[in-house]
Formats: C-alpha cells, sequence, structure tokens
C-alpha cells in the first residue's frame, strides 16, 4: 500500500482564502491549483473553520464547474491513503449505493461478483437517518468485524478476492472534516459537494471501476429523477475524468426494496435470494448492478452476458459459498448462512393491519426507513446504539390487493413505547385506495453510462 | 442614558440556527423574530463563527426582503445602548458619509449646523483602507480627546449642541463582532449589510433625523452611480421604517474632494473655510450637506432656506466660533484655529511635476488614498499607527490646464522610501491629455429622499 503522492509544488505563497472564497462568492471558477490549496489547508487546520463555511455555502448557490469539482474530489481523494492494488490480478470493480430503505443489494452483489473473480474492495459508510448502511447489517453477523485495518483488508481480498470494511481515518480525511463542518452549516444539499464526498471515498479504494446505484423516490435522498439524473451524471463524469469506468443506475427507491428493512431482518433476506428464493425487486435490482461490474470487469462482452453471469453465480451456490467465504475471512460466524435462527432476533412482534380494503397505493419509503430508525435499527446521531433485531417485515408492496384487517406488516420491537411510534409512522406511510396505481414504477429507471461504457 | 431595551420575549426553544441558514440559502425570507434571535445568539457566543460565516455568506449571495434588512438593523442596534437625548431641547440629525479622500466636511459641517441651534451627535468611525477617518482627523488637533464616555459626550451635546467621539464598546456590539467576522469571510462587499452595519450605529445615537453622503466614483467604495444610488436607497428606507427622517446626496469622488488630503492637512483646510476661504467644491457639498441637516431638523423650510443659513454661519463666523467650542470642551488646543503651524507638519515637501502640457484629464481617486496611506497618513490595518503631518496638497484638479514641469500636487512627507512609493502611485492617478474631458461630472450626483423628506 503506498501512501497518497503528495507531490504537487507548495501553493504560491500569495494564495489567500480571503480571493478565493470572494470569486466563488461572485460566481468565479477557481483553478484545481487553488482548490487544492483550500482542501489542503483546510485540513491541516490553516484555514479556519469560518472561512471554509463562507466558501461552502458559496459553492452550494453558486456551484461548481466540471473542472473545479474533479479538482475538488482529487484534492479530497488525495488528502489520504490511496489504495494500490495493482499486485493483486483481476479487475476491481465496487459499487456504490446513494443510500435506500431495505437497501440490501451490496450483501448480495459482492459475493456474486467476488465468485464469479473480480476483485471487490468494498469501503462503505454507516446508516445515516432513514437510511440503513451496509456496515451496520453486516455487524448483525455475530463476530463480524468491519475494522481491519487497511493491511489486512489488502490480505482479505488476496485470499478471497472481497472484503468489506468500514472507513478507516487514512481514507480522504478532508471530506471527514468537510462533512462535519457542512453537517452543521446547512452546505450537505447540494450534488457537487456531494459528489466530491462520495468519490473521494471511492476512489480510494484503488478500483478501476465503479457501478452507482443513484436512488430516486420517497425513500431517496434525492426525491426526483431529474435530480438523481444529475448527480449520476457528475459522479459518472467526475469518475471518468479520474481515469475510472463508471456507470450510474437510476433505481428505484418510491417504496422500500425487496420486504425486509431492518439489519438483521436484511441479512436473512440476502440469504434467502442467495438460496434461490427471495422477493423479485431485489433479485432483479441485484442482478442489473452486478451484471455492469461485471461489464465494467471486462469479464462479460456485454451487460445482458453479465445478467447471465449474475444468474448463474447465484443458481450454482458459488455466490453462498463467496458469502461463508468473507463472513469466515472476516471473523463473523458463517453458521448463519444455514440456520439463520443464529442472527439476533426481536423479542416480539405485532402486525400492522390494514384499515381497508383495496390495492396499496403508495408507500412512503421514508416513513418506513424512519419507523425503523425509531424501533433502534438506525440512528439519528453517530453515537446512537444499533439495536440488529428490530425492524419491519412488509406482506403487501405497491400495487399488491389487501383486505381490511390483513396485515400489511410485522414490526419486530423490543420496546412498547418505539412500537407506538412506529406504528403511528406506518399507519401514515400506507395508502390504500380502490385500484391500484394506473402507472408502475421501473426498478431500473434509467443508465446513466460514461464515454467508454456505453453499450 | 438609558440602557436598550431588550422587552422582546425569548425566541422559541424550537429554533434552530442550521434552519435560518438552510431557508436563507434557498432564498426564502426570515422573519423579524429569526434575524433577532440569529443577532442575539452571536452577540453571546451562542451560536459559532462557522455558522454565522454561512449565513452571512447566503445573506451576501441572496440577498434581503426590505423587512428582513430593518429586522437586522434593528437586532444590530438593539444589541447595544441607544442614547436618549429627548432631555436636550431642539432637532437632533446627524450626517454620515460612506468615506472618501479628501473627504472633510464633518468637520464643516458639524459647527456650521450646531452653530444655527441643530444639535449635532456625532459618533464617527476610523479611516479604514485608502479613506481618512474624522476621527484621525480631529485627533491631528493637539489633545483632542475623542473617547469620552457617553456621559461625557452627553454633557458636551448639553453644552454646546455639538459632540464628535468615538465609536464606544457600549454601541452595537452586534455590528462589532460581525464586522470582524464578515472582513474575514468575504461578506463586507454586500449594500444589505453595509446598510445595516451603518445605520446600527448611526441609530444608537438618539438622532432624529440622517443625512447620507453616499460617495460615488473612482475613490468611493460604490463606484457607479448605479451602485451608490442602491445603497443610498436601502438606508433612507430602512432609517424611515425606523421611524427618522432620512435624505440621501449621491456625491462625487471621483477626485478627492478639496485639495488637501491628509489629517492634519485637511484641518488646516477645514478652518480655511469657515474664515470665508478655501476651495469651492469643499464649500459646496459643505453647504449643501448642512442644507439638508437644517430642513430635516425643521430649522429651515425649505433646502434652498438651509443653503443660505449655512453659508451666513459661514460668513458670519459663528461656525468657526462653534469649532472653537467644540475643541475647547474636547480638550483640543483651539489655538490651532488662528495659528494652523499649530497643527503637526511634515519634515519634507516634494513637488509631483506633470510630465507633459495639457488638461488634467483625470485623477485615479483611490490611488491618490493610497499614497497618502502610504506616507502614514492612513492605516491598512485597524493596529497601524497614523502620522497626523503627512499628506498631500493639490495644485492641479480634473479639467484643469498644467504645463510641463509645472508640481501637480505637493507631498509632504516624513520618510524617504515612503515618499517614493507614493510619488509612484500618484504619477500613474494623474492623467494628462490635449483637451479637458468633454463631460464635467457633478458634485451632487442625485438626491435620494425618503416619504417624509421630498422638497
Amino acid at each position: 500500500m503506498s501512501k497518497s503522492s503528495v507531490t504537487s509544488p507548495a501553493p504560491s505563497i500569495s494564495m489567500r482564502p480571503l480571493d478565493l472564497i470572494r470569486k466563488k462568492r461572485d460566481g468565479g471558477e477557481l483553478s484545481s491549483d487553488e482548490i487544492e490549496f483550500l482542501v489542503r489547508a483546510y485540513t491541516r487546520d490553516a484555514i479556519p473553520d469560518y472561512q471554509m463555511a463562507a466558501w461552502l455555502m458559496a459553492v452550494v448557490i453558486r456551484g461548481m464547474t466540471r473542472p473545479e469539482l474533479t479538482a475538488l474530489t482529487s484534492a479530497m481523494l488525495h488528502s489520504g491513503e490511496v489504495l494500490d492494488l495493482s499486485d493483486i490480478a483481476g479487475a476491481k470493480i465496487d459499487k456504490h449505493s446513494t443510500g435506500g430503505v431495505g437497501d440490501k443489494t451490496s450483501l448480495i452483489i459482492a459475493p456474486v461478483v467476488a465468485a464469479a473473480g473480480v476483485i471487490v474492495p468494498m469501503i462503505s459508510g454507516r446508516g445515516l437517518g432513514h437510511t440503513g448502511g451496509t456496515l451496520d447489517k453486516l455487524q448483525s453477523i455475530p463476530g463480524f468485524d468491519i475494522n481491519l485495518s487497511l493491511s489486512e483488508f489488502r490480505r482479505v481480498l488476496q485470499t478471497c478476492g472481497c472484503g468489506m470494511i468500514g472507513q478507516t481515518a487514512e481514507i480522504a480525511p478532508a471530506d471527514k472534516k468537510l462533512y462535519a463542518l457542512r453537517d452543521v452549516t446547512a452546505t450537505v444539499e447540494s450534488p457537487n459537494l456531494i459528489c466530491a464526498s462520495i468519490m473521494s471515498k471511492k476512489l480510494a479504494e484503488g478500483i478501476d471501476g465503479l457501478v452507482l446505484d443513484v436512488k430516486t423516490g420517497s425513500g431517496a435522498f434525492m426525491k426526483t429523477e431529474e435530480d438523481s439524473v444529475h448527480l449520476a451524471e457528475l459522479m459518472v463524469e467526475t469518475g471518468e475524468r479520474m481515469g475510472k469506468k463508471m456507470v450510474a443506475l437510476i433505481t428505484d427507491m418510491d417504496q422500500p426494496l425487496g420486504l425486509k428493512v431492518g439489519n438483521a431482518l436484511e441479512v436473512e433476506e440476502c440469504i434467502e435470494v442467495m438460496k434461490g428464493g427471495g422477493p423479485a425487486d431485489l433479485i432483479e435490482v441485484s442482478v442489473e448492478l452486478s451484471a455492469w461490474m461485471f461489464y465494467l470487469a471486462e469479464r462479460t462482452p456485454s451487460v445482458e452476458e453479465g445478467r447471465k453471469l449474475a444468474h448463474e453465480m447465484i443458481s450454482s451456490g458459488a455466490a453462498l459459498k463467496k458469502f461463508r467465504e468473507i463472513i469466515m475471512q472476516q471473523s463473523g460466524d458463517a453458521g448463519v448462512i444455514h440456520d439463520p435462527s443464529w442472527l439476533p432476533h426481536a423479542r416480539h412482534r405485532a402486525d400492522l393491519l390494514s384499515p381497508s380494503s383495496g390495492f396499496v397505493a403508495s408507500i412512503q419509503c421514508e416513513q418506513v426507513g424512519v419507523a425503523s430508525l425509531v424501533l433502534g435499527g438506525g440512528r439519528e446521531k453517530k453515537e446512537d446504539v444499533i439495536d440488529p433485531a428490530v425492524g419491519l417485515a412488509l406482506h403487501r408492496k405497491v400495487g399488491e390487493p389487501v383486505r381490511e384487517g390483513e396485515p400489511l406488516c410485522t414490526i419486530h420491537y423490543n420496546s412498547d413505547t418505539r412500537l407506538a411510534e412506529a406504528q403511528g409512522l406506518l399507519q401514515q406511510a400506507y395508502r390504500i385506495a380502490d385500484r391500484p396505481p394506473a402507472v408502475k414504477r421501473p426498478l431500473i429507471h434509467r443508465v446513466v453510462s460514461g464515454k467508454t461504457t456505453q453499450q
């Protein structure tokens, strides 16, 4: 592993933060030297928070050009270590999701893709707010260690082609510091800053290509397809400018993905899929993302061939075998694969019953995510401790018929007061109508491909 | 003197700085409660600099509505003491200038207006950058004490109808804290924030009306007439919303006002005017501003009558007598009035000679101000110590003929290295052409009157 090469010359002594803030305030374009100066100086505490806050606000309102965005991403990436995996044979491809409810595809995709020989160096974040995080799901597997050092991570990758860990302090420290400041200065909601934050961390993995899963709908951070496509385009272009193969799939998050929401419950559902069962929507999105990873890795000549290969990895049991391998490599109890009852289970269950007969017209997806959070399955603040056992099992999804008094979902809970709050949210979330919605939303809304990844 | 009455209810516990930053970021309008919450909380250190910096940047880019601006001005005003001068008989009127080069009218206007029985409670700022400050000019008079407490200031006002002091810590502390932050976050250049800063300090003087001298041209902070008028309109409307009589004159600052630039030199020129001499432009602007002060005070029924009264105060010697009184009340050496040689004088003089014959086509006014600053007459940083003796005496102004080798101005200096730098700047500042400029700029560009002050 090589330290990031911060070899560029020291910025000119005449560069002043004030001038750079003013330039962006007035809608000007900063040079990459200027952006690198800001990021480097801020990371080493040579620029105070109040100046960076003013600059960030100017960026949020004025926007950034693509060269500025690339420079920002690059400066943040090179603020820390960048893995060099060139001595591990094979293409290195990762997937990143912008986050959703019941969005558990990583736990299926990583084994599927690694089982076919592609290296998947997956460094993930934790869930925050109404969305779940891959790390929290993995940690519901008894013993599973997500806190590997980068050298341990490397060893796991060499041994089984896939590792799944949390972000280490060595990765993009500039992003860590900037994100903390954005969080308290109302400068989070900026496609440019979101893009730089995601890409600087993902590109530190030493990957050759990245498949982005940009969620859209009521359970996503980007509620409209337009916003989702814009963010996808920014990330695809930025990744390509930095020499990576990129593609983004805009996928639906207007209702939860699959039927389970909650950490252990979602692991169980992933195991179900890898055993050949599981809900169709989860399978379709997982296969589609895997197929694009195969295509980017040049493991298959087309995405269509990639789909076939993904299905094959599932039906042959190779994916499940790879998942067991990953769990064992990271000190987890692989027994959960054969007997999911080894996963944590909540003490109580309660059904949410349909108040009328008809069809599920919509499920306000963010509220479902908040209900799971309220039960203890997520965190509002970074410090919150997660209860891996709680969550929801949906029995009806959008478009499906239901009779009055039939269960819409089952709530898995450990606290009565939390149950009551979750019930209230879920009652509001489900809308029952006389007929199913006229238009069925697609699962895959759109593919935003890069210059090098067009089919 | 009464403490500012901060009697409004404590802001709702649910008000969060982050929401208010976000609202302004997205172009929304804040309520006056929300703005008061921000200013009060920031002033007592309950909101960190980085949050205020983000909000200020959003204000600079998104602007403010007039009600927002009034709320901001009011919150800043009431962050400190507001003088109550109601027990001193007579109208209280002040003048404020946005700052210029050779802009010394305060020293003429205050005595002229007070001599006619109007109370002039003048609390001034120091010069910063290329513009001079009234306080620095006054301090070139040996012994003159500008650091009176508010109760001493009150006594001087009662005794002679006019006092001229510097800002005390009790006046608008929110402005002091906000200005320091704006200075380091590139959020100074905002008409709204400039307006709130000026007006919150001026309205603390307990005045009934205010005449604004908004400078325009190459030596002003606002270089274009459009920007000057915009700022003037903001200030006039804000003052009126807060119950004050307001008018703004847009006056020329495309070349220095009068012939002298530098602290003691400018005091000398003011005494000259009050003795019946002095340059015509300085007299005209001083008389015009005084006339509007008389009109606002209802001391004269019209501005025209005000002009006459101002001239009368000068020609009768009443203004000079009042100036002597002010100096004595504030512990200064009034002997300078009879013998200006008691003022500090520089050790050396050097003429700047015209490089060719022709007419003065323009004088880049900001550069003349910087030349005076470089000689030691101004300050780049607040901590800089001023040399009251140095400065410039202009011999030619725009439109005047000059022959090659004739002096354009005389530099009064105490340091050879500083002389060289000033000479370089002044050589660049003067432009000599074959003919005078086709269009003569007016001294008074425009009057921006309020609803209650239209003639």
